[in-house]
């Protein structure tokens, strides 16, 4: 029922992800009337699906602990989480309200051990490729430990999402001197030093500029200022895309430009097209949830499908529990660590 | 002697500028032998020019503390600071080392009274026309007060740049729902509304993705923050840069379409040009200080100059003293409002 759309853009944009792993399965969780007109136009996913019917539906403008309270045990938003938890599902996705998704899996999933916090990770498109950004809004500042477990998480959701054997990771910092940053990113760069996990390669800071030119696999900062960076580009791409816009309407020369280099611009728009990387994904939780833009389409959804499909099929949380325990010392004996080096 | 070229680069950077404000005077602090060749070739700039000798120049490579011990009382770069603390210069303009530049500004030109401590302003291209953003690096952390400030600190500056009456004020944040956002960011909130300034008009909470939209005349972040919005913002957009020169190159139609909306793309590049609008403001001090992109070009370095030159002609330091009293109450007395409201 999410999203600014609900049904009409989650059913179509379960059926595109189904066409791409036909081995999926849904649970579609809300009002029955919504959602079967929709299914009855897509045979195999309604071959592929079972719908759980509920009145209640979290509302956009709901905050966390309104939606607690009134959709606890009973909206679909609930219901969906709770089938992860239940082992009836491998993965939750909504295009829901963000704050009341994360309140409903962190009160229903436990966090993993060793986590202390959740973080919501997203799909970065770079110049060389993709990188895992988070935490992009999750939880507000946080020590040295906090960040070096966010490497953990985002080194993880790297292996899965671009096959890698140990992914770099920058901490976001302003500068390179040593006078500059802030003291938990600085202990935090310490930390994972000192760590040298296995499964993560830690290459020092990174500055803003560095997340777009790809310069880790996974770029860790606290929740603040990773939803700032985040946001900033969306702004700014969107900005240069209203530029270019009116730039190429301006005169009869550039529209007849623009009418031979369409195909160019075509690949431009699906180089920078957000649903092509749509999904959050919350990490931390004993359970996988996928948050999807509310604004998104169809195909947007798919993607973020897509995205809990392959944290499923390659087990992030297995990889993730890898990364916490080296040679069967539990990562949480960091403190220790953290104590010797300061 | 700063930046990247040195005097290839300042020297023809004053000369455009003087072009633009034939009533400029500059005093060129650094090696005469290197300065006196590109004076000789700007008959104009020669005759409204005095080169001060100084063999010492702070290398880009110095960290601040070594510039300072090296550079004290020597160097260019703190004989053109102390140039505006004895009077005889009004604006210091430099695109030397950052860091060397913002010690040595405060250690010899004072903090004004009620700021404490500096922030550095970037005037960041939006879809209405500019903004004024801060702190983009200066200072790291800081109170609600200390975001207080910088909101009068930059609308200051803003009425200068837009001839604005009483700009729009907004408080970098993570979303707008009260459960969001860190405290400091909170309580400035409250305490702008409190203080209801007359010289700024605070509109609350914006987004990273309202910066580039023109959300607010001035956005107001602590500085690390603000640093990773300025740097990310620049890095997204070389990104982007980088697919559209790509993307056109790749067929022969979209060559052909680059050449008939060539014009399109120059006004494109000059909207996004980065030197455009380069200088980087000091603000907080008792003198004026403007930062030049260190790799910057002449004309690049002539707007650093430019906005050097209206800080001066419109006053600056008069408007943040202006808006730092309020019917003859200083603003110091705002931490009394502060807590009553908190």
């Amino acid at each position: 029922m999410g999203g600014d759309a609900g049904a009409s853009v989650v059913v179509p944009g379960a059926a595109i992800s189904l066409r791409r792993h036909p081995d999926t399965e849904f649970l579609l969780f809300g009002n029955r009337a919504a959602i079967e007109p929709q299914l009855d136009r897509l045979p195999a996913l309604k071959a592929a699906s079972r719908i759980v019917h509920t009145d209640v539906a979290v509302r956009m403008e709901d905050k966390p602990s309104q939606a607690l309270r009134r959709g606890r045990k009973t909206s679909s938003m609930w219901l969906a989480i709770d089938a992860v938890k239940r082992g009836e599902a491998d993965a939750a996705v909504s295009a829901g309200n963000s704050g009341a998704l994360m309140a409903m899996a962190r009160f229903n999933l436990r966090m993993m051990e060793g986590i202390d916090r959740p973080a919501i990770a997203a799909v970065w498109p770079t110049l060389r490729g993709e990188s895992v950004v988070l935490d992009v809004g999750a939880s507000i500042g946080g020590d040295a430990m906090h960040l070096a477990t966010l490497a953990v998480l985002g080194s993880a959701m790297a292996r899965v999402l671009f096959d890698l054997e140990r992914p770099t990771v920058g901490l976001l910092n302003i500068g390179v001197e040593e006078v500059k940053g802030i003291e938990e990113v600085r202990e935090a760069a310490e930390l994972l030093r000192a760590l040298n996990l296995p499964h993560l390669e830690f290459i020092g800071f990174v500055e803003g500029d560095g997340i777009g030119k790809g310069a880790a696999d996974v770029i860790v900062a606290e929740g603040f200022s990773g939803n700032i960076a985040l946001k900033t580009a969306e702004g700014t791409a969107r900005q240069i895309a209203e530029y270019l816009r009116s730039a190429m309407m301006r005169t009869w020369r550039s529209r007849i430009g623009y009418l031979f280099a369409r195909s160019a611009f075509k690949a431009l728009r699906e180089k920078m097209d957000p649903s092509r990387l749509n999904g959050g994904v919350f990490l931390g939780l004993t359970g996988i949830v996928i948050k999807s833009h509310g604004g998104t389409d169809a195909e947007g959804f798919a993607s973020a499908v897509d995205v809990g499909y392959d944290m499923v099929r390659y087990d992030l949380l297995t990889k993730i529990n890898q990364t916490l325990n080296r040679d069967g010392k539990a990562f949480s004996l960091a403190p220790v660590a953290q104590g010797a080096i300061s």
